[in-house]
């Protein structure tokens, strides 16, 4: 039962569940955007598999409380169950590694003895397939709970692989309030803002970019992009000269040598597929590329970098976990200050807008109820969706576009078969989706071969598919 | 082409077509409502197939601009031809009466030589079908109009029946940017407003009152209704008992005289009909009750009475008419003089959300592109929509609740064929439709004579369908 | 497991189960089909809640044998259990009688007092709901024993009301290889065949007319009817004219007195069907007029007796069961010698199909997956069907037309509504629909107090709904 | 008109117009069935746009009537117009090559440049979208002949791409009685037959065989297949194993050399599809490898080779029609006699069928009514069909299967967006489709480069798209 208490256009008293947070950047922001929000306050229950970790998070959190800026008050405490951190929750927030970064390093780098590269690896391909393996049964686990201890309660999700994950907690518990929040969209719409800046002098802001958003987490499109009434897809399109133009100068400079240039991605892959279909991919390249056709984008490390963009390797997160944690260890002593700072999400304007403090438009991952009539039933798919105190509902997308429809579908149709064989304990079928990966363009023998592979190397987290 | 001049805020140079308003009511609100939108100005173009009013409404909303609280200014000019009012139109208005009072008289109020009584006959029975058929043709050349001179202005439009006049515009031309605005909802949600304040003491705004609006205009529903994360519905099943209860003890007072208690209506059909599914029909009663089996509360005028509503009868409209031309002469002479007024309307803060001034999410009348997946694609419905600067877009409703579907459905199907048999000048295809209407209950020989006796009445309206 | 075995153009070592039976009827036409089926044998297992029932047919059915004419050869065995009936099966046929007549009789006589009569009252309308909420319970227990005992065997229902019953089997098991039989629309053929050599002089064989079926059971429709090749509405349409004709004649003659003419019913429902909606009504007026709504056919005993058919009293049943029960007797007794007729059902023929020896394309009642795609998916519906050796495949019937489309619609619906009520014990959700229904025309209280007196008439067989 | 004469048993005076037939093939078998049907004759009129061909054929199809087992008597005439030819026609069949060999040599071999093979080119993949190109176009001027010359007639085609030769005719002419049809399904059939002589010693008639279809054409997949009842898919599972080793053993002894086994196609592709679907796939292996992702069977000659298929050249086909012209001089000139074979072609079973002679259920290519529900509505999908006098009616096939779903369906889009593109003559439409194509996988620049080439190269027929 909620004890929230609806004030004059304020809300106190509310209570926050978070789920994970041992990665510690999420956990972070929320806390600075929660302190920044002047028109809530309550309480935050942490819980994370690693209790110190949650422990450190604990400790963080109340130090905004001292800052003079904080206007919205929150007490944060560690706790050693969910069920308690889920008790008489208002919002849950998930945001949990499945697995380790030993578990991703198969994911990403296995593959690649194959001759299969990918640039994340934690949504799609053959590295995303095997981290929902270990996603679902957590997310089984977590929208039990929800049933259990709080199931009003609205559920936002931040965990890869975003689709799956948000479908898990769906099938385990239809009724639960859940949804997927990701801000790659809203890249594409800064790199807009930078470009009429450039060409047009225009200062605009990310929000006066008016869009539809249609597709699957991390493949996301625009059907449209308007400006005051004004269709920008004949400005993209000119833009795009320019900037390929630009860069291929810039190029000459530097001997054709992609390192010397700033920059880890330079939107290649977005503008060829605009080229290619006439709507915005809008999601970075590095996961654009993934969902694509292998041969498009990705069929050697040599063909990444002519397109400008990189491979993200495990061992660099590894090393930037390490930071995080440096620093964790600094925020909790006080050697560094906490500091409020706008983070760009969005979680806390969607809660607002939930409680009814405000109204909001904005893309999420949700089960598709219609909003794109042209995509299964039931699939998460990723479009608009109004916030208000009744909670969230998708706005219609529309059939997707005729000239991408396959390539959205066949992922959604692999993520559909993917969640199956979770549920069901059955790898054949997982596997089935597997060989049929745009990315696993191999002999049906070879690519069992892979999939057990991988699969016994993270086999500690699959145990309940073996049972 | 749009000569509309965007600036920090606010949009200037904007051009309004307002197509018909001899009626006047309509015409007068919008003057008020833009005259009182500070970050707007522009012109307004009428046209009326009598000149002499949109003449009269020319001097009417110039006056406007002198009042000192006016900080939207606009000038209004009659034109002598659509085609002069629609170019250039960022917005086309439409607020016509299909036909005369003596055509509404014969479809109000012939039926009622065959027992059927029609409390308005302006949307569905036997007196809306004939009136769509005078209708249907009059928005087909509206569309093809827009289409010629004005294709992307949004179109707004007011006239009933509503459902088959938008089905018309896009039929005619499917690229239209059509929608229609009824205020029905809002008195269902200003109701419930008074049961807050009256049972709980408290004073909440309509707006504030968050629900799913699923349905045909006239014959809305609500699923669900919200304030503050609460769902009302066990409130409202309570609060109309107290009002039965009262509404009794009153009756009781003045010898059970309904004549005798203030307010042409109670919301008796609509609380029955809670009663019944256990959802919120969201309109007047008068309304509601033309769409149900004819049984239920319009077998006879003394049914009427027992559900305390009434029957609107077209002497009372042509009186009403004069009232509002001599006010019209008053207000052109200056002996009464122009106000600004808030009329409750979302005609101007549509407006200003399709240019990108705020963010709006309110019902309308659209196509069925799925936001109602169990009623037919394409049918006209009216649901939630968005309203920002890339145009209105339908918000997923949801299947309409079964308990209430073939009550919609049939309806719906009525309005398809109605609207088929007006395109293809099939009246027996028209009449397949009039004689499964919930209030005909007739044996099919008197039903086909009630049917021709009324076309016969209205024939000068109806050239086209014997060429 | 089946034991079935497969020879030269024959299948041998059979086992059909019968569940029901005790009124006799069926039963004995389906001895009679067995044994004039020269291309099967094997054996018939009798299970009826009245052991005895089945041991009368046991004896019975086993005389067929002695017939010389009889070329397939069954052995008929009573059982005590429905397990052992259905264990083996390779066809299960189900025909049993809800309750007894005194339940039926509330079904049909109690809303008399309502000023409601319905001519059958076991498929629709408010007796045919109450029996439904009979039929439910029993057929998911039926379901569950054939999940258990014969999973993969054939179900073939003959009971009624024929929709619930079907939908109840799939609801308990979705698995279930179930399908619903009834020669309704054989009648409406065997009436063209009659008018084609009344009017043509042809001799046409019901087989060779040729149409797509579509609707609900008993309320069933053909959207085309051709003979070689031609078109056959218009024929129909003038053969129409026609037989009113002859009939208005055969009145005056009589002075206006029904009774003296011969037959009970002259199709004059189905002819007004025709000419309101030019699609062909293909079931007999005794059922077409309880599913429209009610002012016109039922509204009172002396309509029904203008549109020259009956209403059938529960009091004719019981009398007409006397008389079977007497011919059991003199049957088993000897005393009547059994024989065989061709009865003209199709089941035996839908067996043989089924198991390769024949193509048949017939029309079944199967749950909607497309077949009628904008009906709900998943409501049981009639249309044709393909039997082979692979199961029974609906065609594609395509949309229901829409001027009838709100007719089947609103019944479709209804169903689906007591079908789950039932499902949920629900018995709100059950009135709901009840309420609603096209013969229910009564203000909200005076349903329910109607609704409430049939079920506590009928309450012994309701017992689980009170738990 | 018809002029068809309905007998006892059969149907005399028919007309068949048959469109193409100039490389000579499908037409003397269409012979050879009609003199082989004892219950049919009429006539048959031919039009080809090389009316010496038609005359060849004219004069071949009269010397059946000699034969003493020609029991089906037709008249041959070769017609200048095609309207002569379509006057009066019962059934129109349509067996055309679109363009030349010539043409067909760039669709085919000029994609080699790029690395690209096609064992056939003519269905799908780069040859078969330029083919489509040519096709449309041709089609749509059939079908504007077949609404004005004979509307009702069955029209039946054989022209590659099957599915966009037929999707044209609809889109053309959407009341068209068109249907297309493939014996490839029959060939996995008669590959069944041989697996249960070989291995279980069991002589099975094709027709026994009973299973669901589902798929485009040369793309078509059977969800079951049954025998007497038994579920086959395991037994070709088994079947599979002992083919492969066999295979294995046999090439061992030709030191690996595929050329030395007798067979150009050894069904392996079919077999690995079954594999990694669980789903049998019904075409030949050369058309199914064409369909799937251009890395698994058709990366090059060598790979071709390795899965024991091969790749047809253009080259083979000229001097193929060289020995068919031959042949039709000795058949005219008398040198070799006509004779009666059975072709194993279902048109002749199905005209009989569609005339009432007899029923039939077998797989065509018609638009989606809903046959497939998750393919879109209006693509044109190969299932089972029942044939009666009625007409041709889809057979629920049901959805496609999920782990097979999105290989169909991006083909689906595919086409749909190549019909579009080739009826709007946007050629950038077509390219859309193009450069998605699985065999396609080239940077966007080549694939536009190899686009732009072939479209020159067989730029003779396209003129219309630049006009």
């Amino acid at each position: 039962m909620s004890s929230a208490i609806y004030g004059d256009k304020r809300v106190d008293n509310l209570k926050i569940a978070y789920i994970g947070g041992g990665s510690r950047g999420w956990a972070w922001g929320l806390m600075s955007d929660l302190a920044a929000a002047g028109d809530l306050s309550g309480c935050v229950d942490l819980y994370d598999i690693d209790f110190e970790a949650a422990k450190a998070n604990e400790v963080i959190g109340n130090k905004f409380n001292d800052l003079p800026e904080a206007v919205g008050k929150w007490t944060y405490t560690a706790k050693r169950t969910i069920g308690e951190a889920l008790t008489g929750a208002d919002f849950v927030i998930i945001s949990i590694l499945p697995g380790t970064f030993d578990e991703m390093e198969s994911d990403v780098h296995h593959p690649e003895k194959y001759g299969i590269y990918q640039p994340v690896g934690d949504s799609t391909g053959p590295g995303g397939i095997i981290r929902a393996l270990r996603t679902i049964p957590m997310f089984r686990e977590i929208a039990r709970a929800v049933r259990d201890y709080c199931p009003k309660a609205y559920v936002i999700n931040y965990t890869n692989p975003m689709t799956l994950a948000v479908a898990a907690l769906y099938k385990e518990f239809p009724e639960i309030r859940a949804f997927g929040c990701c801000h790659e969209v809203f890249g594409t719409k800064y790199l807009i803002t930078r470009m009429l800046k450039e060409h047009r002098g225009l200062t605009v802001q990310r929000e006066e970019l008016v869009s539809n958003v249609i597709g699957v987490n991390h493949f996301t499109w625009l059907t449209d992009l308007t400006l005051h009434g004004e269709d920008l897809f004949p400005f993209y399109a000119e833009a795009i000269e320019k900037q390929e133009a630009k860069l291929n100068e810039e190029l000459a400079l530097v001997d054709n040598n992609w390192v010397k240039i700033a920059g880890s991605t330079h939107d290649r892959v977005k503008y060829d597929l605009f080229k290619r279909y006439g709507v915005m991919a809008a999601a970075g390249d590095r996961h654009l590329a993934e969902f694509c056709e292998g041969s498009w984008y990705l069929e050697s490390p040599e063909m990444v970098q002519k397109w400008g963009y990189s491979l993200t390797t495990v061992k660099w997160r590894k090393e930037d976990l390490e930071k995080r944690l440096a620093r964790s260890a600094r925020l909790q002593s006080g050697e560094e200050a906490v500091k409020i700072s706008n983070t760009g999400e969005e979680g806390v304007k969607q809660m607002r807008a939930l409680l009814g403090l405000c109204d909001l438009v904005t893309n999420v991952n949700l089960p598709n109820v219609g909003q794109i009539p042209n995509l299964p039933m039931g699939a998460v798919v990723e479009t608009n969706a109004t916030f208000t105190a009744g909670g969230v509902r998708p706005v219609m997308a529309g059939p997707v576009p005729p000239q991408i429809l396959n390539l959205i579908a066949r992922i959604s149709a692999e993520q559909q078969m993917v969640l199956e064989g979770a549920f069901e304990h059955d790898l054949d079928k997982v596997f089935a989706a597997f060989c049929n990966d745009p990315l696993v363009r191999l002999p049906l023998a070879e690519a069992r071969k892979m999939f057990d592979e991988m699969i016994e190397n993270t086999k500690g987290y699959l145990t309940e598919y073996f049972e």
